[in-house]
């Protein structure tokens, strides 16, 4: 059942983060959603990481006039995988996303002017410290689960390493433990597209400089979909309003990357689109350790993975590496290799595909 | 061994060809190298055919000063795998190219200014038949073999089924039969990226848009390797000029493509890239035919076919229907699957791959 009406929440720690750069970011806004109610022990929440440009809207609606649900909405609600009948769900945005939670686009208070560039780099590591915060505010001493997927999966794995006695289990979804140099290139040329745009003007810009950034929204939408989706979707056909002849001419794949490109524009922030992309390819869950198993030592809790077989951005052996590390431990951990066409995408698009998995692996967390 | 001296030659046909566009381009100049002697019956020509960004500077060097001889030396000289004691090697630079043989960069003789974007969109079929009027122009009958890879390759389908009669055979490396959507997107964002530079000004420039181009060609320059190569060369390593928490600081893999994205700026044209990318993303072997099947059943010469295992823009697959359809015509082909970490480029890096196999299917060239 969909969740119906939510609210958007929003907090503000009037308190510092040491980052992981050294650098010192304060105070710290987070954006949140909850979804169903705190049981009088606080013993029922869960934690929803969200994507790249996701953010803390998971699910349901602010009115009944909004359009669209939250981003991830089949899964939220009363009989939902997640059952809010249940469980109190929450979302939040993370620290450098543009979305409410403290970020380039917010005024830093030193200066009264939009941080900008000033803003400091930031780690998947600092945004799921800023997380923490929140879930000390709402005196919830355990999480029942995290759960993500892409950068969400990077912040549940953050969770189970770094704070290993506040979570009793987590789900990891087309996660890589740490990018190939082929992911941080696609990034790298995404960035690039940013910085040739001159309305961008080293992120002092007034409106979003849409050409450089619908561009490296068009070059990460490739990476997020795969070849045989794209080949089902599009496969070569032309565009029926161009001549197959004429320069400016395009095919049909071509047109949609331009017109979800734009759409991008009016949705996102570049500097926090630069912030978060820098986050991605910084991200090692080894982080300081010397190895994988050095890194999951910590872990405490079952840990349930997914990857799909057509993501090529984080494909599946790299979730398969962090398997066979944490196995070596004898920690517990579960593994399911999904077989889709939808590439990266997959996890948001797919969800019937480990919604039974996910229930089973939730109804024997203790 | 090496080749030796050779001389950039060049030849204009007073003619004009009808483009597949239905457009007429003429008069149509031509680049051109030869490598060895044409015997008196003029039987034993071999014509290489380039891919994008290459040129008619085969093998050799031009002069004892020049630093580096011509982009696939080491198949070409005496001895060589196209041996030049025995065969009298060819290579001509396509149409639409910028290395001296008719494109955008051409005066065009109607208006006495340079083609820019009035330049006809050409197809690989278009640059083939050009081709053929040099391949006239010798008197040369019957080619021993047309070889060449990715754009060369189709440039090597062409000749097998549009004059199967004046080739005796043909090898095609690294090669598709029609890009699939996935290729063609990211030829299309790095298209993107030149429109999006105010110095291209629609074709227009004095000098190269150079960070449209350049990102244009780190984004090809992605492509064209594997994600194991990147991996193997790269790595996660950051530079070590950079601080890790730097806003604008990059990992290795990203300033190699940044280093050489504005290192091909300096020796190609702008308006000749975008020219060549659509006709690479417009190739269909059957084009204007129902099949593959259709297309291959005028094929009278032998065709070998390699593909290397990671090559990602081309996957071996795509050879491999090709293989398919020729042999369900009872058609003679051979086909290799290379394991390769090479990616695309493998053709070009890892000759020695396929040189054995190459040498014994031309003996058996009658």
């Amino acid at each position: 059942m969909p969740y119906g009406i939510v609210t958007e929440q929003s907090i503000t720690f009037d308190t510092d983060i040491r980052l992981e750069s050294g650098r010192i970011l304060g105070p710290i806004t987070l954006a949140y959603e909850t979804y169903g109610e705190l049981n009088a022990d606080r013993s029922n929440a869960i934690l929803v990481a969200h994507a790249w440009t996701g953010n803390a809207h998971l699910a349901g609606r602010y009115s009944d006039e909004e359009p669209k649900p939250g981003w991830w909405d089949a899964i939220v609600g009363p009989g939902c995988l997640l059952d809010t009948d249940r469980y109190c769900v929450i979302c939040s945005n993370v620290i450098g996303s543009c979305y409410g939670s403290t970020g380039p686009t917010s005024i830093n208070p030193k200066t009264g002017k939009r941080y900008n560039l000033s803003f400091p780099v930031i780690t998947v590591r600092d945004m799921v410290r800023a997380q923490q915060l929140l879930i000390d505010h709402l005196g919830i001493k355990r999480l029942v689960t995290v759960l993500g997927g892409s950068m969400g999966g990077m912040q549940a794995l953050e969770w189970a390493t770094q704070y290993p006695d506040r979570i009793a289990s987590a789900v990891v979804l087309a996660t890589s433990p740490r990018p190939s140099a082929q992911a941080i290139s696609l990034n790298a040329v995404a960035r690039w597209a940013i910085f040739n745009d001159p309305t961008w003007k080293k992120g002092e810009y007034k409106k979003n400089p849409k050409d450089g950034l619908a561009l490296a929204r068009g070059i990460g939408h490739i990476t997020f979909l795969s070849d045989e989706s794209m080949t089902a979707k599009f496969g070569r056909r032309f565009s029926a309003k161009d001549g197959l002849f004429d320069f400016f001419g395009q095919f049909e794949v071509e047109r949609y990357l331009n017109y979800n490109g734009y759409g991008f524009v009016d949705r996102f922030d570049t500097n926090s689109f630069l912030y978060l992309a820098k986050a991605l390819d910084l991200y090692d869950v080894a982080w300081g350790c010397e190895s994988l198993e050095e890194a999951f030592e910590p872990v405490q809790a079952p840990i349930q993975f997914f990857a799909f077989t057509s993501d090529w951005l984080y494909p599946p052996a790299q979730t398969e590496e962090m398997v066979t590390a944490l196995k070596s431990l004898n920690k517990p951990v579960e593994y399911h290799l999904i077989n889709s066409p939808y590439g990266h995408d997959a996890f948001l698009l797919e969800h019937e595909t480990f919604t039974p998995q996910v229930r089973e692996f939730l109804s024997k967390v203790r």
